[in-house]
């Protein structure tokens, strides 16, 4: 029976690789440098060279492995090309590529579920039935797990969280096209754009004001340290994204929702403060559904894409 | 092999049933009251004595029968026991009421959720491998079917898409307690709402200030008719509408969204016009998801019921 597996997380700058035990151990984690040259050719030989190595370095059976997980910024298809913009893959023959350097069984994803998969396996989400993980990034990525598995969607865009409509009367355009989405304010990017729309138009002293750069984290310390309007901007951040989260409690209805990404580092007092908005939206049924901190941060994706392969 | 099965739409109402062969051919239905009266306590022995009743009527051994399928305006828990507030039950014993009865394996579960798993099964949604029914009638009530099973949820509120909020700007308290609901908008009662708001803070003439009762089908008749002020208000409806179905497409991504439910039978220009909305809300993998009516109507239930025997 197989024993080990690949957990691999393509990202934009850097590839996250990750040797697991298939109880959930990770043995060894490592990453390389993604290379976006030549519609991003290179990646799938770099990933699979580097596999190659590891696997030499132990005296493992090639029976021993269960395989290579993968999660991308982008999405795999059932024929295992692959779709990613930011990479300049275009039906790449991800999977097969993979399979034939390293001569095992090569699945996987999109890296928002890939990273809901990886917190429901070995992370917070561990031992609930289903979960949403939202992630609080640069922009607000979202993974749905249901019974163990990722909602995918029929499009690819299953758990676009990102892109549910928060503010029907935003006049700025979201990198989705549409206006109002989730992403233009409970992102890094929102949080940030939030205070400066604050500072803009009140008069009210903070210690934000003497910034020389406004982001999420200084927001957050601010409010933390109870400068009134960090605060504001702090409840209007929650509010919409407790909008977000309630939409997709009263679709998907999961037993936890759980916050990771760069502005859930924040911790507990964003978890008090989305959770005091989100009673304002979300079904009666699906009021106390907890919102929990996610707890692999970057490790998620490795976790989920190794997971992928169980 | 069985052959036949029952499936049954519990209503505030009437309850519907259905004598059904397990390849989707409806042979025979009915209904009966329901009688709301000490909590609902005789409603399962009112379905029991009729199933048995139509039992009687046929030569088909036990053996040819799947069982019983039931869909309710509540929930069935995993023990068999219902909850249902508006026919007073509270833990009711409905699974092992029927089953004592009439000797029959029974199953179900939310009736929204029936409804949509009866369109998936021999509705619009034949051939599809997911899908969401949203029902615009009283309220608004959906169902979401992913790989051909009812997305039921953790608290039973898998699909509550009436709840979705779509206007965070709104003073009035929905049903639910909260404000902004979709159901305050896009159902029959939210429809004639919006038109007493426009006749009201409108002088534009239109057919309807002629109206002696304003609901959901003179409006949509004005509008097609051209009249001016109704169209606007049909824009209101569909503007309202489209943010939720293009959230839920966000979310879970399906194949097709169906409409059903009264307001619904105004037919292709309600699709129309919606989809035009629907467009400025979707993340643009899920913009063509295509938005057609339902076809089981008021069948739905009892078909989706039969089907969760399958």
């Amino acid at each position: 029976m197989a024993k080990y597996g690949y957990g691999v997380d393509v990202g934009g700058t850097t590839v996250k690789m990750g040797l697991f035990t298939t109880d959930g151990t990770l043995l060894d984690k490592w990453a390389i440098d993604t290379d976006v040259s030549l519609g991003g050719r290179n990646i799938p030989g770099d990933i699979g060279r580097s596999i190659l190595a590891d696997m030499n370095k132990h005296s493992f059976d090639k029976g021993d492995y269960l395989g290579i997980g993968i999660g991308i910024p982008g999405q795999i298809f059932p024929d295992g090309t692959a779709n990613a913009v930011n990479l300049g893959w275009d039906h790449l023959p991800l999977v097969s590529e993979l399979q034939d350097m390293t001569g095992l069984r090569v699945t996987g994803g999109n890296d928002a579920n890939m990273a809901a998969l990886g917190e429901y396996w070995m992370g917070t989400g561990k031992g609930y039935k289903s979960l949403v993980l939202v992630t609080l990034g640069t922009g607000v990525g979202g993974g749905i797990i249901l019974d163990g598995k990722c909602l995918d969607g029929a499009h690819g865009a299953g758990g676009e969280i990102g892109h549910i409509n928060v503010n029907p009367g935003e006049t700025r355009v979201c990198g989705c096209g549409n206006r109002g989405c989730l992403e233009q304010y409970a992102s890094a990017t929102g949080n940030a754009r939030l205070a400066l729309d604050a500072l803009a138009s009140s008069n009210k002293p903070s210690t934000l004001r003497s910034c020389p750069k406004i982001d999420a984290k200084v927001c957050w310390d601010a409010a933390k340290a109870g400068d009134e309007l960090a605060m504001e901007i702090a409840d209007k951040f929650c509010d919409y994204l407790a909008r977000g989260l309630a939409t997709v409690a009263n679709t998907v209805d999961p037993e936890v929702i759980l916050l990771g990404g760069g502005v859930s580092h924040t911790g507990q007092p964003l978890i008090d403060r989305v959770t005091k908005y989100y009673v304002n939206y979300a079904f009666p049924a699906c009021r106390k559904t907890p919102i929990l901190l996610a707890s692999l941060s970057n490790d998620a994706g490795i976790y989920g894409a190794m997971a992928a392969l169980l």
